[in-house]
């Protein structure tokens, strides 16, 4: 099957291209970048070169090969929204990693984005690419929306309390930290080397705009509505989420249960890793794999739980979950070319 | 004045040397190393080389000079209790930089520490060297408890509200971040270089031993009984804590009447500084200094009030309070030898 | 094929698993840790949780399989030259990632590594494992010495001009940077992190024991006797070596010529890259890949050439090539398993 | 005594306020910035909140108040010639941390920083500011030209040899190696953390604009026509430089005759540390200092001496070293304002 990568140069699509170069089932027939169009790939991304040295091209849905049969935008928030309807017009089935498609409510997007939505007519059609949670949907979808990176670790560490009903939702804090890959490729002050090594900070503290992403999925889980405090952090490395989780249960519950339910949640998922109780995830210990490690822990003096989650934002918080969607889609299956181990 | 410092060799000892050896009002006449006896302290730390180079002693308190009237005490919990007492039968002001007399009761002591409180009878005297709270208790002390790193970031983010009663206890989480420097000079695999850069992990989740000493403070400042929860993650970077402190309010109160009380609270303390509401803070911008920056943010979605603060670990966090204190017990101005600005 | 894993737990070992279990010609049927016998090789590489769960076993040969036809010793050095000759007694290939068969000269091998080589008579029967060199002795091997990381290095920067006579071997001086990884596992002083992060240092100049090794390769390859300059130096990141290569030339050569040279040099090898002339390494570029990146500068006004190297030590430079040596050894194409582009 | 920082917001400009803010001698009576005029220095530096908040004003010569004596410009290479004249005309004294007046032939200037230098008149009146060469020119400079801080680097580890005839110039090569703050303030890609973190590279090699500087200053000290191979690195930590120079000496030298040559001439400066023979240099040994730290050792097998040689760039490399020139300049002792030990 052959794919495009719209936005091969940013840190997603360069992941992208990374994980389907050597992918069994496609061949990638078509990248783009605004920025470079005209040079090669590994002009910009030298470490492709003599591995993949496809040309970039500039964004022309009729530059796009008939062939190709899926496309990966990785195109910056709101470019997306521009392509995607053109997209599914030519026939193609389309995994969107941008935050255009993920907001059900065209009203959240515009508070959220500061933009109003383009085409909410299309909204209802995007299927939420959480595997974990939609693999359905996403099999037949022509559209997906692929989550955000701190989403995905934070809804992988709350779905299985929201769908049992388990938590006490005013109780919620999602204390995430974040490698600073997280905030793109383009150079800006904040992520100048010299200002982010051996720095730690919060930001966008309870306005970033995965908040209502996060709550958006939980509210469906949990046939409530859900309201979270969501705190980002910026952590001199270059990948990685950490999520630390804390809440209130909405009944007594043991360690054992608890960590049944995550077992039985997660049971035939292979990219969920609930931890044994003696462990607890590491940021490390899942670089570059598409791995969600989960960790549970109570704190029996505050009445508390924690679960603590871990991703490589670029893999399992972006192009890992949308080669993992494309499999799913595809019919492939959910593992093909995302099987290699973290590299610690 | 003269002064000794015990256990010079790790880096709460290393901070102390580097302070005190430019500090206007005092010589350092005695430096004790058990690992390193014998040295001088610039064979260990070679920073020092030309600029402070006496020989390490071994820890006999009959070696110490009679001329020293205040000793600080940066060994091991534990080792500090066996020396305290002697010091003090001896004449000599004791800052103790270890966990050894910070909390009033043994029991926890005990629990915390899992080892019986050698010298129970002297934790009364002993008075907790957080010079925000205790400023003039601490003058007058004879022995002054040094407090832990994360309870000084956690405290003082906390301090105001307690005094006020404002905070809602049961909803208190306090997720904290610190460099690798706060667990000691010994190598260990956790914090061997190749497993901690670009990693971040939670440790002793709902279990460190520095729960109970913020407890306790909050506890005495609030007059109830305080339980938190605590979480610290070590972050790949050599200094710094970042407190993330998450609350609801007893009752309502506008960010200007928050940012009131703060200023109120600290107002004469040189060494808190409440930041403007439209800034964070950033463990970079305290690293080297004294300093503990705070900034305050609410989330009115879901009610919750955050404070977040942050210091450097190994100076406001351990050796700076420890000479901030001594300053305050020998009538110094507060701030003297502890006025340079930040190295970012 | 099945093959064992002597050393598993070292960072080259668990490099090791990390490439062959999802290698697609070999399986991994035994590996062997002498700290961690006993416990899942997930225990200790908690990245493998779920992935590779295999028990780590004592080092006693009668418990390799007999099934078992190659095995892979990451043991320490010394350790080697005592396992080796029952395993070849045995019938079993060897690939050897320890020093202990790189030197032909016994008494070389004494004089850096301290010791008395204990099996003198088996270093005749060593293949030098660097496959752009030795590819075809390497095929036939029963036991072959797998280069070590700064030798991997700086001999790929140098073995074209070494073969075409080109070198002013006098004029040699050999800069290495190294990522910590390259110290081993064990935790000690200078690689804990707080010492090492922000850091940078040379060591054992002049002194260190990979010297020997590069010069017996090269006086090999130059037919003559050649003595360099060899310094490694330690670098704040985990993983890379960066070899910058100063030399003059015997005689006059353009940069076209050089580049030709080496792009003939190199032709059929697919994991040495010559970049082209307007680009130049990093270490990033090559991580968790088996590339050596080259590229090649004249000082003009100097009248030197820099040649500049970069592999992943624990790739190209441990684990990777030993992957490659093995495929060549059992007459795989030398790519298979080895083709993830690197990881940046 | 009254002093202005021209470009106050850059590294530079910002260690020279955390350095003159402190210093006993001096006030800072103003402080320019282009990009933040109007702001105070403290919301481009948040360090300095509550320590040091003048607020930034555009560069106008008219404003700078007629009591300030001496000028600091941390300007732009180029932008400096065209200020300093102007400076120099009211009646200031001058510091200049740009490139602008190190060069004394304007066609080198031209060469190396492809403009045409505007003032070449001046440039016989520029003292080149290395006080452990030139402290006496220094002392009644009208106008000092600041050393780059590779220069500083090199130039320090080779000043004994030069002076005393003792290089074999042709075989000297420098390889240095240094923090990213070196890069100056503004994002850019190769500085963009994610790409900088866990990476090496060599840049400008052959082609770096300090090599001139490096080479005037020895072909003065030496009596000839110096030329040096500089290669320059990008290490992923924020402050340091590590200098590796290799040479061959004219004549027979033992260990105990160079390090006397270093002792006796670097005796009387007190921020050049020649270390004992045991020890090696390391850049975290000097942060935040302004000490130049020096090792020696021969490479006897191949005949060569390396001399290690550590600064903090922005210290003894930029802002301490303009410090100790204004010292020197204003007759106050050399170490005024720059005793505080390293910060490890």
């Amino acid at each position: 099957m052959e794919v495009a990568v719209l936005g091969a140069t940013g840190y997603a699509g360069c992941e992208l291209v990374r994980l389907l170069c050597r992918h069994p089932g496609v061949e990638i027939a078509f990248v783009s970048s605004e920025s470079h169009a005209g040079s090669s790939l590994d002009l910009v991304h030298p470490q492709f070169y003599n591995l993949f040295e496809l040309e970039l091209q500039p964004l022309r849905l009729s530059a796009i090969p008939e062939s190709v049969e899926l496309v990966f935008c990785a195109l910056p928030h709101g470019s997306s929204a521009g392509v995607v309807p053109g997209l599914l017009a030519a026939g193609k089935r389309v995994i969107d990693l941008s935050a255009d498609f993920r907001l059900r409510d065209p009203e959240l997007y515009e508070i959220w984005y500061s933009r109003t939505h383009p085409v909410p007519e299309l909204l209802d059609k995007a299927i939420y690419g959480l595997p974990e949670i939609n693999r359905e949907a996403i099999a037949g979808a022509e559209l997906v929306a692929n989550p955000g990176c701190y989403p995905t670790a934070a809804l992988l560490a709350l779905a299985p309390l929201a769908a049992k009903g388990l938590a006490d939702w005013d109780s919620v804090v999602i204390d995430a930290k974040s490698g600073v890959s997280g905030a793109g490729r383009t150079p800006r002050q904040p992520f100048h080397f010299p200002e982010c090594t051996e720095n730690l900070k919060a930001y966008r503290v309870a306005d970033h705009q995965h908040t209502p992403e996060i709550e958006q999925c939980l509210s469906h889980l949990s046939g409530g509505s859900v309201t979270v405090t969501f705190t980002p952090h910026l952590v001199p490395m270059a990948r990685g989420i950490f999520s630390t989780v804390y809440l209130r249960l909405q009944r007594g519950c043991t360690a054992d249960q608890l960590d049944q339910l995550y077992r039985d949640f997660y049971g035939g998922h292979p990219f969920v890793r609930v931890l044994p109780p003696s462990r607890l995830p590491e940021t490390r210990l899942v670089r570059g794999g598409n791995y969600c490690d989960l960790g549970l822990r109570f704190d029996r003096r505050a009445g508390r739980l924690l679960v603590l989650s871990v991703i490589d934002n670029l893999v399992k918080g972006a192009a890992g979950q949308a080669v993992q969607n494309m499999n799913i889609m595809c019919g492939l299956p959910e593992e093909t070319g995302l099987t290699q181990p973290p590299l610690c």
